[in-house]
């Protein structure tokens, strides 16, 4: 279990006080070696190197460079120059000549890239198992899933190895790890930050996401990446940086007894129950919400013809590679053969018939609240069925981004078992400020979190 | 040649020094007598009808009822209650219970729906030619092409039958064939008119059109048609009413020399830069453009896997009853089968990438102006090659849709040859009223179009 984790807001005081980052760099390395996992890391930066870039970071100033001095890991389908971009396909490999916009962005803050980090091959995967190298293992449960696909990412953080790291989210991937995993995941607007340099999984809803102990954190790295880019055809910037008061979320939905599934998971529905008590009295008003239109929209990601994208995206490196492609990731993306171009529109003329079908709902609500992960699938309940438990792994995640919708992962009260748990926030477009508003209210020390659903009579 | 045409203003002035609905209704049906051309009409409503419904308008209040008695026909791609609804393809006729979103408000503003008009089968088409039926004779040269798919739409308006008619518009339907037949076509921006009750072309693009001799008259019909419609998936409405005096168009783009293509018909290229002369006195600036991002986008619409939507739209029917389509129409449509679903989002990529390249083209210009339609095909033409000459038809057109603009075709001055021409303005979505402001600006009167371009020497 993880421990003296580091955050961004301690690094820069630290800092302040007059720590030096060859101390934070050494201190990352030492973690690593402490950990011992050798799924986390698909490329680690020599020490070295970081502490040459250390030592050539400017002198102290947080506000210039918010984050100055602060290590951060980046999962291995997003371009870092000088490292080999491989999602988590060795004979995809390429030595990408430039580092992704969101990287670019994170370096000119002053941000020290360590490593490129394991996901699900191709960013296709909600479990974090499907990669050919060892899995990441879950920092509470070596025997649980890590969730995925960003389970490097999520692991890197949550064993205190960098501060926050980038996760990639079409599906759920910057989300479902971060409630497996107890961090914070956030996911941006779609198009918030530019998907330039990342290798893509669906281009019409993939984001950049990240993974940090704190939401105060997410949002800096957060605030610092995103932008217009004319180099990412699916840019839109968010207009808004925080919301006025009146704008911050008021009305919750949450999802009434029907709308609720937990698949038998009693540790983790309860664990729910124990988020929701506690997120209640920071708004006003709380609307029981039917989410079938919501779950219809989730089903269409996979049964429907976005997985074309998922072909579109290797389509030249599979016609001449399959058997270097991941079973499990072959069989998926091979899916995509059964959809014709009609199917496609269809798809869309679904997908916008199911977002009319929704937007009611947000004439009655500013954010909706919904169990991050609804399973803690175990290692073992993948390996008899490779489909299934990732299938349930994104019951309330697959919407957001059909949806257009931001979302916010953050860690609440722990299951009875001792496994993290926590509630996801979303909100319509342009609402990621007022999320992590919502979010920073909603945080508690980690000691309290993990007392409270342990059974009275335990 | 059309002669004694209604318009909205006049019917009103007449109105209000006395006339009745019956004599203007008894003149309509007169008039389509006298026209004598089978093509116009695939149902027209018994006489008696229509001078039961005018019997039954309420007192005459041009600000109520801004379409207060004035007789329109709807094309037969869109539901009016009571009448079949064809497609242009017999064996596709239903009988719709409700009308269409946008003929109910036409019926709540006081209109007179006299009959549905000829269409290319399927909205498939820019000629107009592609029917079983008699085809619509041009209104100025039967031995041309009356335009499409909206034929008979704009044939009863060009030959003075009614003062507007309805169009749809995907490709151009509603531009086009104003072009040819000296009209206003109206195109508003994607989805600020409900297609509910529309048979689908593509229902991501599809547009409710109007035909009127006049800009104030299309606008005045597309203002009591617009609005938000639940009903629809695809209802986007604009926002803005009038434009500002500040958001009037000021910066003029014209396409450049290498993007000027009129296919070796001289006399529509000198009609062209004799609108182009009576417009650039009207704005402040003239930007010469490169449109070759926006010639590409327009290629895409039929080379591209939109086709498929065509497809979507008849599939079920057409899986039973393709004997029963135009054989062009038929073989259009099945392009859709060489698309895969992957095909269909690379497509949406490369539209993305191309909308993209536009954008700073709107940066520099705040209204395109193009030729409404390059050539002026004879039907003997659209005979030796009934593909060739309707997709050149389509080069200032097909982009239109797809790049979420909103355009106008206005009348300009006369051929050299005595037919019709005229230009399109095209402006950014939600800019319909300013298009509308600037186009009213350039109407001139038809005797003085007529003259305009007659060689000096003829």
């Amino acid at each position: 279990m993880p421990n003296s984790a580091p955050t961004i807001a301690g690094l820069h005081s630290a800092y302040a006080a007059g720590a030096k980052p060859a101390e934070v760099v050494a201190a990352a390395y030492a973690r690593i070696r402490a950990v011992g996992d050798p799924g986390i890391f698909l490329h680690l930066a020599p020490e070295a190197d970081v502490q040459a870039a250390a030592a050539h970071l400017p002198a102290f100033d947080p506000v210039r460079y918010p984050l100055w001095g602060v290590p951060c890991a980046v999962k291995d389908n997003i371009d870092v120059a000088g490292m080999p971009t491989t999602a988590a396909c060795p004979a995809f490999a390429y030595a990408p000549e430039r580092s992704a916009f969101a990287v670019e962005k994170l370096a000119a803050a002053g941000a020290l890239v360590i490593g490129k980090t394991n996901l699900d091959q191709f960013a296709t995967g909600l479990v974090g198992v499907r990669t050919p190298h060892p899995v990441p293992r879950n920092a509470f449960d070596p025997a649980r899933v890590p969730g995925g696909s960003s389970s490097g990412s999520a692991v890197a953080v949550a064993q205190g190895i960098v501060a926050f790291a980038l996760g990639t989210d079409t599906a759920g991937s910057g989300r479902v790890p971060a409630g497996l995993n107890d961090l914070v995941g956030l996911k941006p607007s779609v198009g918030a930050i530019s998907a330039r340099g990342m290798v893509p999984a669906c281009r019409t809803l993939d984001c950049v996401s990240v993974f940090a102990r704190t939401v105060d954190d997410a949002f800096a790295a957060y605030a610092v990446m995103r932008g217009f880019d004319a180099g990412d055809d699916y840019s839109r910037p968010v207009a808004t940086d925080m919301p006025s008061e009146a704008a911050l979320p008021r009305r919750l939905g949450v999802p009434d007894a029907a709308s609720l599934m937990f698949f038998g998971d009693h540790a983790g529905e309860a664990a729910w129950q124990a988020s929701l008590a506690h997120l209640k009295p920071l708004v006003d008003e709380i609307v029981e919400i039917d989410l079938t239109p919501f779950l219809a929209v989730a089903r269409l990601l996979y049964d429907g013809p976005w997985v074309a994208e998922r072909h579109a995206a290797i389509r030249a490196f599979l016609a001449t590679n399959a058997g270097n492609v991941h079973p499990v990731t072959r069989a998926i993306v091979g899916n995509a053969g059964r959809f014709s171009a009609t199917d496609a529109f269809e798809g869309l003329y679904r997908l916008a018939e199911l977002r009319r079908a929704t937007e009611p709902t947000w004439a009655r609500i500013d954010t909706l609240a919904v169990p991050t992960a609804p399973i803690f699938p175990t290692l073992a309940e993948l390996e008899a069925d490779p489909i299934g438990p990732n299938s349930r792994l994104g019951t309330y995640t697959n919407f957001v981004n059909l949806l257009d919708l931001a979302a916010l992962a953050v860690p609440g009260p722990f299951r009875s078992d001792g496994l993290p748990a926590g509630l996801t926030l979303v909100g319509p477009r342009g609402s990621d400020a007022a999320l992590a508003r919502l979010g920073a209210a909603f945080e508690m020390p980690a000691a309290e979190r993990r007392g409270a659903t342990r059974p009275a009579a335990a």
